[in-house]
């Protein structure tokens, strides 16, 4: 059975098909985390927000309700049909620093209580580890996912093989590549909540990248991230799967979720939102209420927001503009933008997984510049054939061989009309970044340097002056009045 | 009787109430479109996605059903109790050039059909015209507007004062001014929908902007914006209210209005929502209805997002945060960008009408170095006292008496704890925009200049040397390894 197909690709976030044994699960998604104990919202209710899939927590189960769970199977406790993938205790172990359990054990334990994704004893390095710490934690880590694959071996249930490392780079990029060799059906990166409690968004970005650049296609799930501000980050990062305690953690504290981050009930006049929650009460109405029902109501309003951001990912994916809403949710805090500016050091990654032709290209400030349709352009613009003299303007009225953009630089005339350039909206040379002007004006020298035979006759506004000023010899700067 | 109070101010926008003879209505906010004849949604229904009055047409009244609107009311008519305001058929004066009727006629019936809010028989100029042109309609316009207050002398209703003058930023300017001495409760911005229409926003800010000069702190109406994606930037530019066709006319050409753009039904494969439409159905579904029962779905889905909008303002104005949501919601379209950048030329305006203490400051780009807090800062460090020899740091480890960040420039070390510069948010300088440097440089080196018997010694980081160039003589420049 093939059980990951990848229907659409946009950045580097895709739409997959992950099938289990109770089905299929569309990504990207959120498995919104059940407690077997208390269940707070139920497994089945979690459909009416839009989740396919859910997860609890196998060690928890296998403590307070072991036989039950061997009887019934987990399914059968949560009371559902959805594939439900099920946590190991890691996170008991990165909170508690033990559990009481081996790795074999709980393995067999989910896969005899029919868990459709198991997920290994891994142990959760936390982030600023030294060195040999986080290298001898993974080596235990990558042990006890080996023990899992044998241990699988023939079963129908999926394997999770978690990637860690803390926040060294080529360490989790290592663990990625190993857990490759191994072999699972999803690739979680784990210990990442501390990151990103403390906005360390650059520090999470590096993961997801290091991870991405050893697992090119892989189905990847990024732990413990529930809050929708990072959802569209994370998946044109290369995330696919993301899991939701946060709905319900948030909404015992009276918090409230926004894509553009987190808002306290008391904090609030007007709702932001017109989920069914939203739309039926306002804020001053829930602060009234008694605890259980107010924390209930949040906690649906923050799966509204969750999935409802999921849907926003998916369709920018169908119509390729997911860079153009990665660039807009970022701007939820500066440390998002500092975050997202690190694919700048990644752009082989993102070159490979983009797609070449979309039907627009939006410029929404200096990050449009780190699109792969940018650099692109660049380049096959050295192939186009040029007279012996090129007449090159920034002036659409004028007549010219090239036309000298902000963020494309030359587009020759022939290619106005073709994507990218030709389909992009920049907005005007006086009120567009620097680094726009900047990164058009390299382009253009770059091409004269490729072209030492030739002559250009540039024709420019004066704001590209001193963008302009080492012109190569076979250029004549000349500015329009 | 108080018709107009400012409860709340942010950026150039504000929470006003505006009391009519129908009750209180609380900006900003939108005045849905009701067609007398053919009630698609109906007034009283219109509550259920928040609004607090309505807007119909005076003329179509007068001319299908004068009679019974005359005995019933125009509230009788559209049987609701909400404030309802009445265009005056100039709507129809654009669209076919020529109305059968008279300034003081229709001014008279929606008088007599008591109307809350009267409009009397402008002459919208549209766009681009030529200037003779604009200023004899506009002498007309004047005229009627002065005959209306005449008209309505005693009367309980409101008056509004439209302002045109095409796209001449002087005439715009000088039209708002005669508004403002003939003396109306509220200013509607007219003939401004071929700009929204053809993307042309830079025009449409200049419109806004010229009138808001001349009216610093009466209620602006843009008439006639009714999509979503202009709402924040048109509140933060100090227009108080909306009046939404949009919501129908869209929704006839299964358009799908969402705070970043249109979408066409037939490209949705998901909803990017969850208001009580599209949580209860997806794109396929309402394709595949009958042509009413979708048009109705989708015009149910577009006042929600619409409104949606104005909480999401509301509450961004109550938390001082209404640029942050501005500068993310320009990002919907690089038109967009280029419209808010033109407030830079409006400084003066924005800094009169901006709160001066807030609690954040969230860097989004360079659009956050228009804020008034920055002009700020720059003006208020040059009164702090300084020792002989300033040591200046880029570098928050190494002691220093003022600090130099990104954006703001210099911080005196007793202020990094102060708003705006010490509670700012704010990329490092390795990953934020250009344009942050140069201001914050420029800002150092204006302290420097008003600080000539001072010494400066300045250690940076590499990335500010080519922006700290031309140091005055009375600073020594060192680079931090």
């Amino acid at each position: 059975m093939q059980r990951f197909e990848i229907l659409d690709k946009d950045a580097m976030g895709r739409i997959c098909r992950i099938e289990t044994p109770h089905g299929r699960i569309e990504t990207p998604t959120i498995l919104p985390v059940i407690n077997p104990n208390i269940p707070f919202i139920r497994a089945e209710e979690m459909k009416k927000f839009g989740a396919q899939a859910v997860i609890t927590n196998s060690y928890i189960i296998y403590r307070s309700m072991r036989e039950e769970a061997l009887e019934k199977g987990v399914h059968g406790i949560l009371e559902t049909d959805m594939p439900v993938m099920t946590d190991s205790g890691s996170y008991q172990l990165m909170v508690y620093g033990d559990v009481e359990i081996k790795n074999s054990e709980i393995v067999e334990f989910q896969r005899h209580i029919g868990s459709d994704i198991i997920v290994p004893l891994d142990i959760p390095t936390p982030p600023d580890a030294d060195y040999a710490t986080a290298e001898s934690d993974l080596r235990i880590t990558l042990e006890r996912e080996r023990e899992a694959k044998e241990l699988l071996k023939g079963a129908e249930n999926l394997l999770a093989v978690p990637v860690q490392g803390s926040t060294h780079p080529d360490l989790r990029r290592f663990a990625a590549g190993e857990a490759r060799k191994i072999g699972g059906d999803i690739y979680p990166i784990g210990a990442v909540v501390p990151l990103m409690d403390a906005y360390r968004f650059r520090d999470l970005a590096r993961v997801i990248l290091e991870v991405r650049s050893a697992l090119p296609v892989e189905p990847i799930h990024l732990f413990g991230c529930g809050h929708p501000m990072l959802f569209a980050m994370a998946v044109a990062l290369g995330c696919d799967l993301f899991d939701s305690a946060a709905y319900a953690l948030y909404a015992k504290d009276d918090r409230y979720l926004t894509v553009y981050g987190t808002k306290k009930l008391s904090e609030l006049n007007y709702f932001p939102c017109k989920c069914p929650v939203c739309s039926n009460h306002d804020p001053e109405e829930l602060r009234r209420m008694e605890k259980n029902e107010r924390e209930r109501l949040i906690a649906e309003h923050n799966l509204y927001v969750s999935f409802q951001e999921i849907e926003t990912i998916k369709q920018a994916i169908k119509e390729n503009s997911l860079f153009e809403l990665v660039e807009k949710r970022v701007r939820a805090h500066p440390n998002m933008l500092a975050g997202w500016r690190q694919v700048k050091h990644y752009w082989e990654l993102l070159e490979k997984a983009d797609p070449k032709m979309k039907r627009k290209f939006l410029y929404t400030g200096i990050d449009s510049l780190y699109r792969p349709a940018v650099r692109r352009h660049v380049k096959a613009i050295k192939n186009v054939e040029l007279p012996e003299e090129v007449l090159v303007s920034t002036d659409f009225g004028i007549y010219a061989n090239i036309y000298l953009r902000p963020v494309f630089g030359p587009v020759p005339a022939e290619m106005l009309e073709t994507y990218p350039a030709g389909h992009a909206e920049i907005p005007e040379e006086d009120v567009v970044e620097e680094e726009a002007l900047k990164a058009a004006s390299e382009a253009l020298m770059e091409l004269m340097n490729s072209h030492p035979e030739k002559r250009f006759k540039v024709y420019v506004s004066k704001v590209w002056m001193k963008h302009l000023q080492n012109l190569p010899p076979n250029g004549e700067l000349n500015v329009l009045s």
